[in-house]
């Protein structure tokens, strides 16, 4: 396995220079695009890694597998009368679903959503941005992630199309709190900065039937993770999540920070990452590194 | 296993009464909606059925994943030039999103993408739906197959909308064949008979890495097996393709009928139906069902 | 008079070189771009003419005011069960907006809202086609007004959006008669070959409270004329119908052959025509002409 | 004149009970639905009233003409960079086209458009609000005018859909100022109350070529008039502009408070109101004032 993530890491290198970093705030438009990281968790504790696996990055919308987990731990599926499960068919930061659908986010992975799924925290936690720093640096066991201080101001200073789509929901009676609060907790989730290492420790409890190794303890139900693998089959690589299940056929969940996690059920995590993105806003060195361990490994979901 | 489908006939009797026949054909709305089948078809070419397992009924959208397979075959990825392979998040016969989109459907499983399928199939043989026949008979072994005539004339007396569909794509040049002809054919596949147990042998080769048992032959590659199975997670089962995904967690692909078909990858296919549907067009019994067994032998999409 | 429609004449043809012929059906791409014809139609029944205005060209989207007339004068106020008449705000042969709102057209010169117009016609006239040609000669009183065999071959060749928009419609159960006859009645009337003269003339019954000076009669009431003008005002001018009230303020519409005929109610009739077409449809040097015509008259709707 | 105003008066009142007072925000909510007030300004400076015409009421969108025509005055056609001047066919407060048209609002008397010429004022003038509010007074002579505080709070406490919007705009760059700064100056905008003979004589400019009476001057350009009068007529009765043009014929605007503007250029100015409202979000009474009195005046936009 060491080898094959050597290998990966040699290949994927070679996709430098295709994409663009994201530029959406100026925090994320700094990151050297010439990075590349991969590091595999198997369901027995086992870690390879390889490249700049130990670089923090911002995580952003992988942050979005934390508040789904999170939210789910207090809400059960009571969750799902404030946000649906099935893919939205439109881009993830569109306004024009969520009007049609009174202000009931498709699902808990496009923004609207994970903005719900916050603004539960905020009515379940005094302080949910600590709570989630707190269960990222356990699921891990790395005390020293940081929400990056620097990546949340840019957030809020762009904020303008995730606030629109928030007083939305706000009008439709879907977001209880203020929204500013609600935006805040979201924000610093998201500016979560973790290494790939950190990311498939942290969540290789959706390979394990929710046993949480790093905790030693099972951080939620069986049948839960399975659910939440196949929000992410269906969900999880924004617009291009049947391209992604079409060629690698994995669940996985990227974020506009490069990096991209994936699950093969039953026997371990990988989380790849590398700056440049394509259109879709997904990292084009990280999805090429899973499309070749999932051919090379033969691993499929499904099997 | 016997056992297992004996049961699940018993219990999934107990939702007749729930849900309502489809009647937008005069012909599917007089099926009898007490009626419940389940076939199992391991890939070692064990069949269990168990209740109505053996009663023909109008396949309908199941159709398309023999549509998708024989267009797969001819056109392996040029096909993709002409419909995406990404959830849609509309109506499964909704013109908006074709009209944004200048035509291109946006996966194989909404009417128009199953269209513009057919479309290529008519193009590639003189006789596009005896070929389909003809390779359901041959893929299930059974060389009684027929379709419907009483069903094909009464789809092709309200064709208006999916009419307006082809017509919409003709105009973006998408089709390129006469409307009729292709609306011919599409409805003809739809129009087929099958049984469960037909259905279950007959795509076995989902299940199997392209192996058709009946056949005893590779009919398409392990890989292509593999990828229409991710379609079908992603996009089976019309409007709900995420719910089933949380609750059931295999790929599937269902018709109005009320036939479900279900694909255990490396180990069965399963064949649920019952004619009376929920809002999303999906069989309640046979969706029941699947989850029973799902439930029962704990056997993941991913595992 | 004829001094200021000579020098629009001069004027508008310096607009020579902008705007682009429409070329949706061969035989209209076929059309000389530098012409310009303008007829203006008093109501005490002088005519001024300069240019080409006795060329005759095709009517196009400018039959749908004959169609609405014609419709109304049949059915009155019921007319509106079936199509709306408020401005659509989409393009003119937008299917999405038919969608959403179940198949009822927003106004009657969209191309849904005349197809529709159209199927009355289809029903109330055992020859519609033939009626309507009819009315044109009587309303003009020229009565070698022809429908131009070629036009029509070309529009019926090019149906497939037209087709798309009249199946979505009999699918919701807004058209009574067979599709193909609804379409054929109405590539009829759009395919009318009139001059500018002739459409002045003919459409001076919308200036005069509804009296038809070749005809020398009342040919529909006086309310019905202004209320033809109010949908002409709002809804005439493709999605430019607020531009083009904004600068010139009056009632119009315009059709794709290159033709506009705007109304200076209690006064006259303008018809202005030349084949380049702007982005919206309209045609560049007629709109200009009409422009200057408003202008130097002060002739404003409204006073 | 007087006897005119005085029989509608009578003959409005017998709508009561038709309708609903709008109850979005509170301050709203608790109007008596049976008050009806009509005032007239003729050209010539009479003033014609009945019922309860001096009884002050929230003018709210009828703010949205004062908004344009300041605006206008500042920004001149400049303005149309911002916002269109074409019928959205959407609701007043819809974001779907404003996502679609990348937040360029469609006309100016839609929510998103009067916010966006807010947004102009608030970069024109120091204190915006203080500017509208002593324009209003001047234009109608009555230095008493105020801003209704409690409106103003209630307005503020529900802004989430306005502030949704806002921050669309903001988010394509068509906002320049600060979000709060820019919704409070549109909310002081609406919430001036005043009384029909108010309105009627403030915006009587538009019926008289520009001039304004009460001031004894020139405000705006002739031709602006007749174009602000356009737009009234194409988008000024929300979703009904179409109706309200087939029915009564003139440019007019409406506010939820039950106001109705209507202009009679080279005439009148007519404001109605009545604060109960049909399903568009226009007074019932007040609009079949303005029936009745096109009707028996045979005044017609466009003569």
């Amino acid at each position: 396995m060491q080898q094959l993530v050597d290998e990966i890491n040699e290949r994927a290198r070679a996709k430098f220079g295709t994409g663009r970093v994201a530029d959406y705030i100026p925090a994320l438009a700094e990151q050297n695009a010439n990075k590349f990281g991969i590091a595999v968790c198997t369901n027995d504790g086992q870690v390879y890694a390889a490249g700049d696996a130990r670089d923090a990055f911002s995580v952003q919308s992988i942050a979005k597998v934390f508040l789904l987990t999170l939210s789910l731990r207090v809400y059960q599926d009571t969750l799902w009368e404030r946000v649906g499960l099935n893919p939205s068919g439109m881009p993830f930061n569109s306004l024009t679903q969520l009007e049609a659908e009174r202000g009931k986010p498709r699902n808990p992975f496009i923004n609207a959503g994970a903005i719900v799924v916050a603004d539960r925290l905020v009515s379940a936690f005094a302080t949910p941005s600590k709570h989630i720093r707190d269960v990222a640096r356990r699921l891990s066991g790395n005390e020293s992630i940081l929400i990056d201080a620097r990546v949340l101001e840019s957030e809020w200073q762009h904020r303008s199309r995730n606030a629109a789509m928030a007083y939305l929901m706000k009008a439709f009676g879907n977001i209880d709190n203020d929204v500013d609060q609600v935006l805040h907790s979201y924000f610093s989730c998201c500016s979560l900065a973790m290494s790939c290492v950190d990311l498939a420790i942290a969540l290789n409890y959706l390979a394990a039937d929710g046993h949480a190794q790093a905790m030693g303890e099972q951080f939620i139900a069986a049948d839960l993770a399975r659910r939440i693998n196949s929000i992410m089959f269906t969900c999880g690589m924004y617009d291009a999540a049947g391209d992604f299940a079409y060629r690698v056929g994995l669940p996985a969940k990227s974020g506009v920070g490069g990096g991209i996690i994936a699950i093969v059920p039953g026997k371990m995590t990988v989380c790849a990452w590398s700056p440049a993105l394509d259109e879709n806003g997904n990292s084009v060195a990280a999805q090429y590194a899973l499309e070749l361990l999932a051919n090379e490994m033969g691993c499929e979901f499904g099997r």
